[in-house]
């Protein structure tokens, strides 16, 4: 069965877009993965089809009302097990292991605000969650599902060819990757680093390590620190293990 | 002048999808920013027009060569101060204030990767920016430049009514924003706060805040632990200016 992709918008027509092209468009017409788009203004109510109004407690914007999302919600028919997400600066922020947890089950229900932000009480009693794709703000959750949906559709079974798969490893170590190389070996008057034309992998792997953790601490503090102190607690751990009498007298 | 939007990729049909409709595509209509995109493919080498090499030291996947990556840029003849952003994992976190410095430049010039990344030379001596949009993996750069430039379209001159602009100040402030609630007042057997119905601004206010730092220190630890060390600065410069004696004696 295919991987479904729901997306609860006022432009549905933003749907699938980019995702009808290149590697998720093969995967879509191949029956990989689905795309519905739920027009949330056929929800709305009155003459004018309204899906917002202003916030209780006063304040500039408007918010999308709980009734019309629900029932936007209701008319997909898509199954509770299905996970449900609001795309929000205010969210938790979305990580590779979240993307792999949504790849891995049956889709997405992705809900994508517009205005100043959806009534609370529907994302609570409906149990969606609120996720963020970045520290900054966008004129809608549109380009931000299409990112989420990007990241999980790579990983579907035989979308991506395995030549790509070597970019995940880098984030599941916890560090940045090293740079790349590519012919020509001369370009504009610069050498690719000696060590990548020896032969010499061990030479090559340290090379190549020791780049990681020098981008990493630079461009990415947050992540160095993280991995030192996983590095710490490991070598420790190693250590204590070496440093115990063993009773077998091995 | 109108901002303009250049992108280097494989796949130019993706552009500008989704921001051709919405605020964005009424301001591209309205010539208040231009979308041009790049076929680096027509700066391939060779019958098949190759733009990627396999990596130089052995590995996974391939890399998209620097001489392709040049002659592309320069057939944009976007001048030189425009700047120029790779999209990446292994960037720079993007901000809130990096988009601010975009939109009020000139525009951007964004070059999309695909396969396993690009030839670290032509970004270092070409000064191309390495920015990511977060810790995810996506199957190229070009939906995460739809984020990039939906978050600097929303910023230029007459694109966003006022209404949107309260959304900025959470970040400023450094919290996430409170929840919000609308009509109806009674949904699904759930009140809204009754604080907001009570007209008092000041409580209203102070409920709101309460919220916001709620939610930050529950989702964001990291936001949260910024925003006490910049408040313990502050009340501390306060208290310290308060003790001091004031030698006009007022």
């Amino acid at each position: 069965m295919s991987w479904q992709a729901t997306v609860l918008t006022l432009f549905p027509e933003m749907f699938p877009g980019p995702l009808g092209l290149s590697l998720a468009g093969r995967a879509l017409e191949n029956g990989v993965w689905s795309c519905t788009a739920q027009d949330m203004r056929e929800h709305g109510l009155g003459r004018h089809r309204a899906v917002d109004d202003s916030p209780f407690g006063g304040g500039a914007g408007m918010v999308i009302r709980p009734d019309v999302v629900d029932a936007a919600l209701a008319a997909t028919q898509v199954p509770v097990d299905v996970p449900r997400v609001f795309l929000t600066p205010r969210g938790r922020p979305l990580r590779q292991q979240d993307v792999q947890r949504y790849a891995q089950g049956p889709g997405l229900v992705l809900l994508c605000g517009r205005f100043e932000g959806v009534d609370e009480r529907v994302l609570e009693s409906r149990k969606i969650e609120q996720v963020s794709i970045g520290d900054y703000v966008l004129s809608g959750g549109e380009t931000a599902a299409l990112v989420l949906l990007d990241a999980c559709i790579r990983l579907l079974p035989g979308v991506m060819g395995c030549e790509d798969s070597g970019v995940e490893e880098s984030f599941s170590e916890g560090l940045l990757e090293y740079p790349h190389y590519t012919r020509p070996a001369v370009w504009d008057g610069q050498n690719v680093p000696e060590v990548l034309l020896s032969g010499n992998h061990a030479a090559i792997a340290a090379w190549r390590q020791t780049q990681a953790e020098e981008i990493t601490r630079e461009r990415r503090p947050d992540l160095w620190s993280a991995w030192l102190a996983r590095r710490e607690k490991n070598g420790a751990a190693a250590n204590g293990k070496n440093g115990q009498t063993d009773p077998t007298g091995v």
